[in-house]
């Protein structure tokens, strides 16, 4: 029986794993700092909630989705993203009536995509993301893309790009639809773009292989109403005032059909010099009204690709987790000194050291090197000499000293090194 | 549309959420101590892999797997486990070549099972679980009983009880099932164990409704061969060393087919004296083999259900997680005020602090109840008057104390305070 991951997939272990753990932790610390909080949605949803909100004309719904076989009930998808998930959450626990307004929300976990592997892209990804739900402010709008900004700052990525852009959703938005349908149609376009143009134009301008034709394409947010300018210039001039640096991309409209306004994403360059997003995200003002008319909750939110920060951190030379390395190796010399080193490592784990030993009953050499390898600060050995005497030799790996010390002592000797 | 999770999921948000993310980082940094290193392996897996591994015969296979639509290729199943996922990735990264030998892996992560709901049982659960994995040393069954052990008791559950059994792999095994099904022919039994009987006697003594019955049936670690035998005394004695309390439970058979040798759970009481399972496991030499003949790697594991952990903790007024509480909440007082306000912000969370402010342009008084909700521990008051003179107002709100403070000082001052 060959043994295979299923396609589109990875496994994640040891130092990638660790690298991932710090980057969550990271995630979480600085979501705290600005008072986001913690929600887990499961791994798997009824098919409508998407079909219904992210729009059938997306790839996502049209395509990506992978499907759950159930015999009794209702369809069930893996969840191709976060928004949807954490929006049937708020409406069904009702998370409105219970915590202060505007929810400020944030989950980390695995959406799934059912796309072909030769794009290159994973079927089971990992995404941060935020969702600001109850109350509409320019000054909420702001903290989001602070919040995206400083996070992708403080991991280390110095080169990042903020774009944004403005999705009427007033009356002018079906006079800006005739006139981008005028311009799209004196331009070759492909299949996909073709089909795009009748049921969602404005998606045409995300088309990954028409990009370049429409720089010359009417600008949306030259449609926008003078309550929708005027909210989109207080987002640009708070922005100013703090020093954000940031670009208007006309072109900008995100893959999914829910934005009303403000949508924005922050990019940095490959070796390339190919553009890559690294986070994306707008507001969606009508989504819970959508699902429950009784409630009109503005949000805003953005969703981050793990794997591509890692990525891009690794090809930057930046890590996150601190190198793997033991407090201490514990050498053993003899069987005896087998069933000390058990209760030694016991201790010493409570005392929350890192520590392993031998398992193999191999000899010193060995063990020495198995010390080297796994990087131990520390190295303690213990013989039947020792035992007699009531102390374990400590030898401390980076000055090369070794003196002997009392069992009592073991903790305080090595904590004092810790310090 | 109603909005609804699948049956048999939850929504984890706000304290519950907090409270999960605290048990998962004190279980990774009490692996870390253990020199056990993390692997994360996809949500689904080829159905193969688990029908093949965990025997057909477990309810777990049999109709207990979440299985995936996909037209092309092979069936997928939502992983019901964590131990065949992490052998899989093992001899496909061959990461026994890659790493110092006994791999200790550990893994936190959601499975799934396609339980009836009325069991009370979730359908989307999260497990940690740890393998040791190409040593077989009655010191690695201990280090992991010792592991599962420790980190019950320093999560704070203190009625913890242990529990051994050792599964025979020798010669004697037949005679063992020929006087089992000898001891049960006399027995009335579920149609669940008259089924399993034939199949698989040893899961019988598993069966929750024939349970009592079997007190008297013929016991296992009776039928060890000689070797068997002094491995699992070794495993006792060592236990005994080190001053950790155990019980022979002879009906403990664990409910998969992959265990050979030791098997071991460790379970508390609930209120009403009822006995809870909180983690489970035992050595598994054959699994690895089974899989790729070539390969010869002995291990050892168990698992542990987080939810049933947190909700003993909560039993037992335990909290993981420190309070939700913000080290600053900042009150705006003009509108002015509220563009530093947003600079302000920047400065405090890039230093650390939890800070957050109001997006709803209410009055002082609603402000200050925010900060109250919040559990500001400072509260920063800003008006035209404070902007003119380059102050601000901090209020301690546990001393009810207020002094002004220069602009160029804030960060001092609180920092001082969170010191």
């Amino acid at each position: 029986m060959k043994l295979q991951r299923p396609r589109g997939t990875e496994d994640i272990y040891y130092e990638n794993a660790k690298e991932l753990t710090a980057l969550e932790l990271i995630l979480r610390n600085i979501a705290s700092q600005y008072n986001f909080h913690e929600i887990r949605t499961p791994i798997f949803e009824g098919k409508d909630l998407f079909v219904r909100s992210i729009g059938t004309e997306t790839d996502i719904v049209s395509k990506e989705m992978f499907e759950l076989l159930d015999k009794k009930e209702r369809e069930f998808v893996l969840r191709p993203e976060g928004t949807v998930p954490t929006v049937r959450s708020i409406i069904e626990n009702k998370l409105y009536g219970k915590y202060e307004l505007p929810l400020k929300l944030f989950y980390i976990g695995s959406m799934f995509r059912y796309e072909r592997p030769q794009h290159g892209r994973l079927r089971q990804f990992n995404q941060f993301g935020t969702e600001v739900v109850g109350v509409k402010s320019y000054l909420l709008d702001v903290e989001v893309i602070l919040l995206g900004y400083n996070l992708l700052k403080l991991i280390g990525l110095e080169q990042v790009t903020l774009k944004l852009n403005c999705l009427t959703d007033s009356d002018s938005r079906p006079k800006y639809i005739a006139a981008l349908k005028e311009f799209l149609s004196n331009e070759k376009l492909c299949d996909d773009c073709l089909t795009r143009i009748v049921n969602n134009p404005l998606r045409v301008l995300d088309c990954k292989i028409d990009h370049d034709k429409f720089i010359l394409a009417p600008k949306i947010h030259e449609y926008l109403s003078p309550e929708e300018a005027t909210y989109f210039n207080n987002i640009q001039n708070v922005l100013n005032k703090l020093a954000i640096p940031f670009e208007l991309d006309h072109k900008l409209v995100r893959g999914l059909d829910y934005y009303t306004s403000l949508v924005f994403e922050m990019t940095t360059l490959d070796e390339e010099g190919k553009e890559l997003t690294l986070l994306g995200g707008g507001r969606y003002d009508h989504l819970i009204n959508e699902f429950d008319q009784q409630l009109n909750y503005p949000a805003v939110g953005f969703a981050m690709g793990l794997e591509r920060i890692l990525l891009t951190l690794a090809k930057n030379g930046i890590k996150l987790a601190t190198e793997d390395e033991l407090d201490v190796y514990v050498i053993v010399l003899s069987e005896h000194a087998r069933y000390f080193a058990s209760s030694l490592l016991l201790l010493l784990r409570s005392n929350g050291l890192c520590a392993d030993t031998d398992y193999l009953n191999r000899g010193v050499k060995a063990q020495f090197k198995s010390s080297e390898r796994l990087k131990a600060k520390n190295v303690i050995i213990i013989g039947d000499e020792e035992l007699k005497k009531n102390v374990v030799k400590i030898k401390n790996q980076a000055t090369g000293k070794e003196h002997e010390v009392k069992f009592e002592k073991i903790i305080n000797v090595l904590m004092k090194g810790k310090a």
